[in-house]
């Protein structure tokens, strides 16, 4: 039993809000137990310098913490440096979402995302990725023409997994981040394809057979995870499956 | 009439929400209309080096803009200087909770109050103050010894009026704002004394006449505000009155 | 009596120079007291871009403060973030001076006022405005085509008042601005109307009653430094009045 | 066949010279192919201040490319915030040489290693872990008082695989590298055990079982490393091994 | 004949004006020409900390240009990075200054001197150097307890000369050091000892005989802004030549 | 005799090492003593803004230090401000290199060189002008159309002279150099033309006498580079002598 009670195999409850704020064409407050993040998203006409003429669309991902988030407070962001941390975990979520976006079928046009933590406790930058899915189904809906197939091939969905003394656990709190040997975020789409794998042992270090027992773990939750995001969606969810 | 139908000293619908996030001992949702801002506030327990050694403690605040908050999408402040008007308003913001708070009660201890704003319709900086009191009193009930006084003098809430085509108005949005030849914020207490009052005509002039209608406005719509606080607050609410 | 020997409503003795250095168009070397403030002012033919094609012009205003205007020594600003206080002032002193320009009548001229602080002794900003409307005036006789019209609306002073010891003083020093409760600066045009009104109370509050006295106080000195003003410039003052 | 004539599970041609310069302690030129880092190691007797007074050692790692690495030329990097790839790199070789690193053996010293790209054909971050650990023992023995047992607790290697028109390849080049539909980056132990694996589809995705190939591949390749770092160290090598 | 009239070997008419402003306790205004530079010296007690304990003090200099000191305008220096004339020229003064005091005599304290230059036509480098000395004196003058010997070795100067269409000239101003081939600062003590030779061609060489010619001229120059500065400290001329 | 058993007129040995790497299409590796410098040379067909459609080109050059190139370890220069030794150094290299190329029949073109030092003992600067040359000869040749004539006027090299305990030294190294009372750099064409003469005393003054001794000197050393880098570029050398 883990201290908050789930089984080893046991996501965090999760609850998604569509429409939390007005101001951007896709906005959904994710939570999952204590860690609550205002996934925003908008399109611009326009790709970056580099892409021009090229007739594909970009997408691009920020991620950002504010400062209530953490207790003791974290220090504001603004005027300070993106710390390795926070430029990894954009990247991330960039091409996690280019993944499963047709950049063809978008046109020269940049869907920009915006993850921010309102409130932080372990997971963020795997919640940032499953609600701003959800969050671009919203905006690609809402600006481009109707009727139009939306321009995505696939759903993508994000987990944390690790090994905590010795066991791997699915969805990991802060409490259980900082106690694991390993740690692992698997990104992977509705599909069952896998778009990101990275594990990482922080002065430690892990087997063939502790890899395939945290891959295990990963796909059972993402599997969840891309049911929930269906649900959400409702009628809006792009897919026949 | 006003484009959203408000007479000229309506405030537009308010509502408050405490305890929105838990990661923060103070956290406050406040929404005026479509602004909406998440006000969060801690305590450390030392201040700033200037001021070390003299037994009485500090407040703080700071001020953003998400990205989304805005359609088109606003760049993130990260990395960029704060803007003029940014730090304008967190020393507005800190110096208007100053005017309420008993420094020497405090003791020293610093109260870091963040006002950030999840979506963006005019009033951001005068709702922050009105949030950022609740915030603060709630964190003062979190954060110091049970049973003592709070070191509160008053109470402190703010407003914006404005001269649209010539016509006084209380609380002006986005819309408005932008209309407006004369900008007014006033801050006041709870016990109708001000703390601040910021009259400034872009490319516009006013007279002595003008002056006084506005600030009457102001006045009854801070007397709203203050009913408004301290229904929110309930038992909380820390005067009297 | 004032520590200086003043009245309660008059002035620091006030001497302007004007063509103060030969290298920018309009240079003004001013001094109330010991507060000195060069201010110099030059156009270019050419408009920020988010007003090309108005036909419209801008007038922009810098402030900074010589390492040696205050012992000890101030650090030198370069390589450092303009703080809060010097971000305002620059906008004050380019709005107050946009309230009296016709932009329209410009054309798509920028004006840049640049006032930098040789000596520090209060009133650092209020005296920048008064000696900054002259150096524009000067700017605008030697930079656009002679025999047109100045494009001016009116004249533009300000002056500090403040509550010191619970009474109204007008232009504060540095050692009675330390000491007021209370601090106003009030921007107004030579003819009478106010272009910017900020009265602030550092851990303090004020009433309606006290406002008015410190208003009153103000308009007074800023008659006296239009008609200074007025003989500083000579034959260049562009109004009938 | 390869574009170079390499077979799928074959490696660059890797050179290793020792004391390449005089100025550090530990000093390694490693070239594979036409990637060429320099990495230079020192200690210093101190540990970052969150660490102090735990009895405990850190390893830090830093990257850069020289301006003349690439051809045409990149920008230096003084004065240019660390994109995100740099960032990713410096805490990926920090993280791969504290997995082998005996901290609390190594007491309260800090080992810096700096990897810098003279030449950039591919594979830079790995190269860059596969001579920072022979560096890293040079440093150590040159450093730590003779005699006793360098803390260290297994060695450490790096090498790229990726998906290359369907076909897993082992240590790609800057050719292939582009042309990779997935690219991974495995850190493993001589010991044969994970220390991180990082699979990365851009704009791509795969399944299980191209994972398991690209892992496969990686492990014969690290296998190589681990015996040419040996040779290159003869005696030093610190394990039976 | 020069552009304005003087010969080779002539220096621009110098204006020196000592207790300019009286917030700094050193306070020099010197004029060569229409190049005006404000020079001021504070003293603090303490070192920096690179040479704390070791009883000597230290002198430092910086150097700015008013963004009205150019027509058209200069870009304000704050928030940008000291370009390399800036930090050359601030290092130059500092030397220069540093060469003339016995920094043992000095104790643990710093001389900190501002060069502003309010007005540029050429040479504002090394009128910063000769008016910096009298500001030097003025502030040991002011803040060395009286009677004792002010910590100087001797008195310093310098001068630019150049070679100009072939033909060496002495104090040249913007017009002439824009058209000088070969360009040379010299820095010399009042005793007649060189500081600081810098003699540099921008895409030119220059020959033996002609740096001897150069050099020639510059004593020269110097021998009689000694003279000047010596009139302009009067009784405080600290030698007694 | 000198520390290391060097005659006072006598250069460290030099190894000029061409094609160093194969990345850029000029790259050196120049070594005095124990001083290494990387000197690589790109070119770019266009020019900086300010040069546009003059038919002429441009040489930059810039200049580094490897962490590894001290010991203890230099801090990493990303990030950081350029120093005001490294503006000044660049800007040497820079101006040294342009006085001896044609900029007229170079064309539109920019040649950018890098030195970047990988390990320090002493004159780093005038050995990163030696070895630019170098590297500068190799990058015209593989760049501009064969056959033609090099946009060359002459060859240039420098070296430093100093005086250490009253003796003119040749070439100091670090020893020597934090022991000189008077450092100078002096730059020179093979044809024996001065480019740059750069004598300083720091917190020291030196005679006529003592600058003619030390400018003989650096002649002298000066002589034997370009001895050395002709046989270094073979039949390269774009000269007849």
């Amino acid at each position: 039993m883990r201290h908050d009670g789930r089984k080893s195999d046991e996501l965090r409850p999760l609850k998604i809000k569509r429409r939390f704020t007005r101001s951007a064409p896709g906005s959904v407050l994710i939570q999952a137990g204590r860690t609550t993040v205002l996934c925003t998203a908008d399109v611009a006409d326009e790709v970056p310098p580099w892409m021009k003429g090229q007739g594909r669309g970009w997408v691009t991902a920020e991620y950002g913490m504010l400062p209530g988030s953490t207790s003791p407070r974290k220090q504001r962001e603004r005027g300070v440096k993106s710390d390795g941390r926070t430029t990894e975990i954009q990247r991330l979520v960039g091409r996690s979402l280019r993944a499963v976006v047709d950049l063809d079928a978008l046109g020269e046009r940049t869907v920009a995302v915006d993850c921010d933590v309102l409130e932080a406790d372990g997971g963020t930058r795997t919640l940032s990725i499953t609600g701003a899915f959800i969050a671009l189904v919203d905006v690609l809906h809402a600006k481009l023409s109707g009727g139009s197939k939306l321009p995505l091939k696939d759903s993508v969905a994000a987990v944390s997994v690790g090994l905590v003394e010795g066991r791997p656990l699915l969805d990991l709190d802060y409490r259980e981040d900082v106690a694991a040997a390993v740690d692992m975020n698997v990104v992977m789409t509705g599909g069952g394809r896998y778009v990101e794998v990275q594990g990482t042992g922080e002065e430690a270090t892990f087997t063939d057979c502790e890899l395939a027992a945290l891959l295990s773990l990963a796909r059972g939750g993402i599997e969840q995870l891309a049911t929930l995001q269906k649900q959400a969606l409702g009628k809006r969810w792009p897919f026949n499956l």
